[in-house]
């Protein structure tokens, strides 16, 4: 096991009716709000007038900024802080998924800042401070909601880059698993996927013994493998709906990784698929996750076989390990199917002759080579796309 | 899945070496140290000298108090609370295990009180802030480094008490594996009974539909029994007691409880054990919670098959399920007896004379029942007592 620090401090409200709590929390942290949200989906559904009516009664002064799109924009993103500044925001509220509170984070990391909030994302300059932020989680899925992290795409670079920064994490995070059970579902099955990714990358480490953490993993992974059947079936299925929800958080908010190093290749190589079409994370991710495990799980051969008997009640063949390896590997790959995701990048539209660009663009400002449990170069990530083909 | 807020803000530092970061943690915070601590081990060790040392880098001026013992008197409580107000002390360092940090906790609610620190324990007051602690970790079993619990014991009327005030959390915990390689082996097993009944106190509820926090708990319980022999055959096995150590934090930050309602008698009978004759608290686990498993799995058979299929890998009986259940419950007794702990009341010079007042004991402060997976009146406790003998 690694040394390692650990600091979670959002504060999770979780439960039914809680976005009526939104007001008193924001009023802890901040004076004046931005209001920052994404499309009409939360106005149909009443969230929007839920949060509307919890700041005025808190005696909260607030601005709004709707129109967040799925792989945030940082054109919306120069918006919000040039708003922010405008208004004296000191606080901003993010109501719905991963993309609203990772352009609230983004937001909040260039308020303060003398230059562009872009520098922070390619490299160009270390982040010193933050406005502080809220979630009301909408979708689970990214677990941006009590992470560090922020992933912003720049379309005039076709870019889709992140930035991981400690007081990013936002004060508290609301949770009602009741306003995800109009997700379409294949936001749904994107949710899932991007949450067993989250603990798929971390699971796939070459430190040895983090048998705790392993097994934290395997419990998030079997707690979303079993309820999303549910969800998918049964919408409304409050306590399947609450499952995911609270595995997603803990996917990401780095108590996974303790004493580890989690591998996010096969997240890389997503963003530049999702940059370069616009292809929803989540499958995204479904497409590239099982081929990223078919070429690297030679590396080490025993924890795939832990994950397939562990995480998919894969009996081990004890004397071809690499037998049941695969064979988890598979049943992966058709669970994905079976939420109705895409598994390649045929399905997307994404052909060998982009290929290339795609594993040049996900090393672009890295240098050297991507991912932990083993490092990938061009010529990897190119193989690794053709077999998602 | 109940409603619920979660709050685990303590950070973590994990890792060889970490005690002498002690010094600029505590100076994030105050000015004036109390350097809380027990016995002569930490002095034999080495462990005071670098504490000291790294107080001395610091700058940071400050006073020591030695002298905690196991179940932590409110006598030596009362001294600290009048030093730190003589000397001014605005931070206390807690290093050693939970006695030493329970004992810090209950100064830190003390000095800022104008009333006696007891009022709090027998619920005459409700705490309303307290001074910020830290703690350098040496013992794993109470998880007092990362909770909101304080249990300290008053020998004038034998009565042990706890309290769980939210701003008790330590600010930072300092957690090195290697300071636990010289633990005695008892002592190490009664750390080991402690993580595991704080596992299964949030375990065994009764609200239903709690499934990641299910396999959360059965993944720290598994680790904990996986390593724990590990620990006694090899004392310095580094990653073996790193497990045990950040399990046994996890185990009672609250995490496991989320969404859940926990069951804390059996811990509350063990207080009056420990208060009657000063058996070691784990030790006192491993008598008491076999025993309150066998009189009540009738209550919800289905998930002491769960406990002992997931946890122990009995192979059901599909069509005697409540064989299943008592074979789980075997095992965790002959699991405690392994690791050189008593495992019946008689061992520890506890007869049935004494069951009555026991039972009084633990109820004498709570009014009506004791307990939530099953209430429990005293004639219950009694017979709980009897199955231990």
């Amino acid at each position: 096991m690694l040394d390692f620090r650990f600091l979670s401090p959002t504060e999770i409200i979780f439960g039914k009716g809680t976005e009526t709590a939104a007001g008193e929390e924001c009023k802890k942290y901040g004076k004046k709000v931005l209001f920052h949200y994404g499309g009409q989906s939360i106005k149909k559904s009443g969230l929007y007038d839920a949060i509307v009516a919890s700041l005025k009664a808190a005696g909260l002064d607030f601005v709004e900024l709707g129109g967040v799109q799925p792989n945030p924009r940082l054109r919306l993103v120069r918006e919000g802080i040039r708003l922010c500044r405008e208004e004296g925001v000191d606080f901003i509220l993010a109501v719905g998924g991963g993309s609203v509170i990772d352009s609230a984070k983004a937001i909040a990391l260039g308020v303060p800042y003398g230059g562009d909030v872009w520098d922070f994302y390619i490299g160009q300059a270390q982040p010193g401070q933050a406005l502080p932020t809220g979630a009301v989680l909408t979708l689970p899925a990214t677990g941006s909601e009590a992470s560090r992290a922020s992933v912003i795409t720049d379309q005039d670079s076709g870019l889709k880059r992140s930035v991981n920064f400690e007081p990013s994490r936002p004060r508290f995070a609301i949770m009602n698993p009741e306003l995800t059970f109009t997700l379409p579902p294949f936001q749904t099955a994107c949710g899932v996927a991007d949450i067993m990714s989250h603990a798929m990358e971390r699971y796939f480490t070459a430190v040895p013994h983090v048998e705790l953490t392993d097994r934290l993993c395997e419990a998030v992974l079997k707690t979303v493998i079993n309820n999303a059947p549910m969800v998918l079936s049964e919408p409304e299925n409050y306590d399947a709906r609450a499952e995911i929800m609270w595995a997603g958080t803990l996917a990401h908010n780095d108590l996974l990784t303790t004493g580890r190093v989690s591998d996010f290749a096969s997240h890389m190589i997503e963003h530049e698929l999702s940059a370069f079409n616009d292809v929803a994370h989540g499958a995204g991710l479904a497409i590239v996750f099982p081929a990223w495990m078919r070429y690297v799980y030679k590396h080490d051969v025993a924890r795939f076989v832990r994950f397939a008997a562990e995480v998919w009640n894969v009996e081990p063949s004890y004397f071809l390990p690499e037998r049941t390896a695969l064979e988890g590997i598979k049943r992966l790959r058709a669970f994905f199917r079976s939420l109705g995701l895409p598994v390649s990048l045929a399905e997307i539209g994404v052909y060998p002759e982009h290929f290339e660009a795609l594993a040049k663009n996900t090393r672009r400002f890295k240098g050297g080579k991507v991912g932990n449990f083993v490092k990938l170069d061009t010529d990897d990530i190119i193989e690794i796309l053709r077999l998602a083909q």
